[in-house]
């Protein structure tokens, strides 16, 4: 499908640079979206800056957004601790960790919408991903289709018939094993990527806390060294 | 429903004004949540503003979003022109209008969404009205209905089942001259509320753009007179 356009979501994290990648080789021109959200890990948005670069996007938009103005996430709220070495994790305990942002997906998918219905594109892709799931409400599939049958009847695109948004989830149902094996297939630089919740001032990642012990448990599986450096 | 919580979008305008009063009435502790997106009239939020104290909320928040950063409406965009005496609008055309602005409600949802879980709220009020329709189809209840299943789908407070979300539309069904006669009987004074989409610099109303027709014609129907300026 070439020259159609897409809107990617792109935090700096490997799941959304190997989306970036699968868009980029279905042929879409690629116009990535990063948020700035008073997220401790400031780090992610430059890893989102050099991803974007090396995958080659049309334009890169980076959006500052006062999540932090509600709470309720240690990822927003520094009075919350990200947890570390958390068994539920590997286990599948199932309950919402407190890394979850209230509504985060919910809300970065409708700037995503509102872009996309600007630039005259049909297609988002986001980096969602239920195998590897650790809790988050807004990564399952029937969240995203419900998000995209709203699609469907917010925008005045859809209302007059231009075309039909879908939301694309190249990963949804891919263990970060098999992630990472395509995103390699694909040429992504995974040194360019940024997953750890708490890294410390020079940016090294903690190896502890749940999107740390994801993605080395992912780079094992896949049988490649992860190529960033950890902390200790 | 006393004691319950519930965020209500609040505009300015006399449609979210009647909305947030009917709220206040059901007994909610009212949560109000007013955005600055680069509109051209920042008189808007003084209004917001005005109208939270006198109804009476729990707090207002005013969150900054740079919808403007996309473009594509004339209310963000001063490229665009703010359409003037448009025939379609009282004889129904159906287009939609230069002033939609993208994906707006659904983005405006999408934070009341948040701020309603971090505050263990399930109701969310919008004062959207599709009888006096000006064309934009985040204003129907079909799009209404998707955001809420979707909103049932992307929280954790839904996923551990806390509770359900409700987006409850009061004056969905309305004709503008309903919406004031109600609000009038609930003590909203409109003397506060701005409609305008194209203000002078002293804050006063056009009289021509859509925004300020359908309330004029509004408080014909009421019979009531519209007690704010308008120029010449």
């Amino acid at each position: 499908m070439p020259d159609s356009k897409a809107v990617i979501l792109l935090s700096g994290g490997l799941d959304s640079a190997t989306t970036l990648a699968v868009a980029r080789n279905e042929g879409f021109g690629c116009f990535a979206l990063t948020f700035e959200y008073g997220q401790r890990h400031e780090r992610e948005v430059a890893s989102a800056r050099k991803v974007a670069e090396a995958v080659g996007v049309v334009e890169h938009r980076i959006i500052d957004i006062d999540l932090g103005a509600f709470g309720g996430s240690a990822l927003t709220d520094t009075a919350i601790d990200v947890p570390k070495d958390r068994a539920e994790l590997i286990d599948g305990g199932g309950a919402v960790p407190p890394t979850y942002v209230p509504a985060r997906n919910t809300i970065f998918l409708s700037y995503a919408l509102a872009w996309a219905e600007v630039l005259g594109a049909f297609d988002i892709f986001i980096g969602v991903n239920s195998t590897d799931f650790s809790g988050y409400p807004d990564c399952r599939a029937e969240f995203i289709a419900a998000f995209e049958a709203m699609s469907n009847l917010a925008t005045a695109a859809a209302a007059e018939d231009e075309g039909a948004f879908k939301i694309h989830t190249p990963i949804i149902g891919m263990t970060k094993g098999q992630i990472i094996r395509m995103g390699t297939r694909l040429g992504v630089d995974y040194s360019l990527t940024h997953s750890c919740y708490d890294p410390d001032r020079q940016g090294r990642s903690c190896g502890r806390c749940d999107s740390c012990r994801l993605r080395l448990k992912g780079f094992a599986e896949a049988g490649i060294e992860d190529p960033i450096e950890y902390r200790k």
